[in-house]
């Protein structure tokens, strides 16, 4: 990292980077702008009409949200080692983008825990859940996130093409293009309407559909870095181990099954292997169109669509 | 700097911190949607109206444009380190929002060069001016800039209370709260209309005025980690003497007179001296704030508003 001054080159406004960081600003969102009155009236009423609803339902439900919610926070942190080495102006401003959405993520979570989670849970006279209990955090989920953090602070040390080409693997091609996105897909599904056997959460699923369009832009970001780096040199191999490594960590967090009912008929919403086969194909595509120089990646107005709709 | 993943405390809602933050989301504006037409149409009727126009006059008004543009690419940079070493949640936020700021910033700057000035350029047969020409950036400024990134950096290998101290003092009180804040006030009454002699450039005028008000909330950030640091322990002499080594810096960027008229008669607009009148009070009275353990530091409403209004 050199720490002379020296004027940067002017933007390139025909760049991947610049315009995404165009499409950010102009699909700019408040996480405070999410009316979640409708999530408080539907749980509550969900709750209530429930046969057997116990502690462990409620668990269930907080868990995903939970996961998210300190996911977000991290992932803000974690990012800034990338922002102070790389030296492109358009990349930089990119990335600006992505550290001010992460915070309105991590702040949509917070949000919906302390209006929505402990709203209803006062309303039912229930004691008021920790949403940073070390419940909610399995093994794999602690280890995910330490080697991701691992990999974003090793480039203060060490900045090389391969060293960055690890740091967009564990971030924006595993934790946020298979584990988040897949994790927002189930969750959209489950608590779209599309289960009688779970609340309808207009508020939850809105938020959702904002992060996931955001992240569709983020992992697109990474995508292209990657390609590029690919094209200086870096052995795409390197790329395939390094997320192959990491699936078993993210299989470990979406099949977290300890808050589920023992008994599989009594399990609702999406099946365990409808997620992992939705994560297998979004990522075999996604290495394809990094690998294969004559592929295009989508144009920003695909991935953010993408993402939020298929 | 740990890099072992532990879940971050909540957020606090109620400090400075997490409120500036949110002030920001809800102030956002995008740097694209600012009118430039007019810029251009007024542009091109001062120059053709004007006698003895001329290539140093020209100069004149695209001196401050490329230092502004050049400053807030370089600011967008040097804000990363910060962001690696604050380990609080609700600093982290209010971080993300400056970053993305100083990006919308050197946005603004550079589609101005791209809008107006080169169209202007282009409209009288005059050859495309470069806002990276090294005519624009004097000794000072790259000395000012260069010190500020070395007191960034350092943070990456010496986190102490001090060095924060000084990070925050070179780029919060001096690059942000003296030359941005000196340079944006001399820019906005130049062209807000007032003086005859000038071009009246409303879009220039309205960027500047968003931009004066984010960095209102930034210079706040700033003073309030420093008031922080002091009742930590950290010497509140350090702060005044890192600030007042860089004065004469900012002084010799911001009466750069290369491109001015010798004679003192034909120099318009403000005067040197009420330029830096006005400095120093600004930072005078902000010294108190943050030294005083009693006084209270401006709200933030008042803090944006403050810095565009006065």
């Amino acid at each position: 990292m050199s720490t002379e001054y020296i004027p940067s080159e002017l933007m390139d406004r025909e760049s991947r980077s610049n315009r995404y960081y165009r499409n950010a600003v102009e699909r700019h969102w408040d996480p405070g702008q999410i009316e979640l009155e409708r999530d408080v009236e539907n749980l509550l009423e969900y709750i209530e009409g429930a046969q057997d609803y116990d502690a462990q339902a409620w668990d269930r439900t907080l868990n995903g949200i939970a996961k998210f919610g300190a996911g977000e926070d991290a992932v803000t942190e974690d990012l800034a080692p990338l922002a102070t080495v790389l030296e492109d102006i358009d990349d930089q401003l990119f990335l600006t983008t992505q550290l001010y959405e992460e915070a309105k993520h991590a702040d949509f979570f917070d949000r919906y825990w302390r209006e929505v989670i402990w709203t209803v849970e006062d309303e039912l006279g229930w004691d008021r859940s920790n949403p940073r209990a070390d419940k909610w955090f399995n093994d794999p989920y602690v280890e995910l996130f330490d080697r991701n953090k691992k990999a974003q602070y090793r480039l203060l040390d060490e900045d090389t093409p391969e060293t960055r080409a690890k740091a967009y693997c564990h971030y924006h091609l595993t934790v946020e293009g298979i584990l988040a996105q897949t994790g927002y897909y189930g969750m959209q599904t489950s608590y779209g309407g599309e289960f009688e056997e779970l609340p309808y959460l207009p508020g939850l699923v809105e938020g959702f559909t904002k992060i996931r369009s955001d992240e569709g832009r983020h992992v697109g970001f990474g995508m292209n870095q990657l390609k590029k780096l690919i094209q200086e040199g870096v052995d795409p191999k390197l790329i395939e181990d390094t997320v192959n490594e990491l699936l078993p960590l993210v299989q470990g967090i979406t099949e977290d099954d300890r808050f589920q009912p023992d008994a599989d008929a009594e399990r609702v919403g999406l099946e365990d292997g409808e997620l992992a086969a939705y994560a297998v194909d979004k990522h075999t595509d996604r290495m394809r169109q990094i690998t294969d120089t004559a592929a295009d990646l989508p144009d920003v107005d695909e991935l953010v669509q993408l993402e939020s709709d298929d």
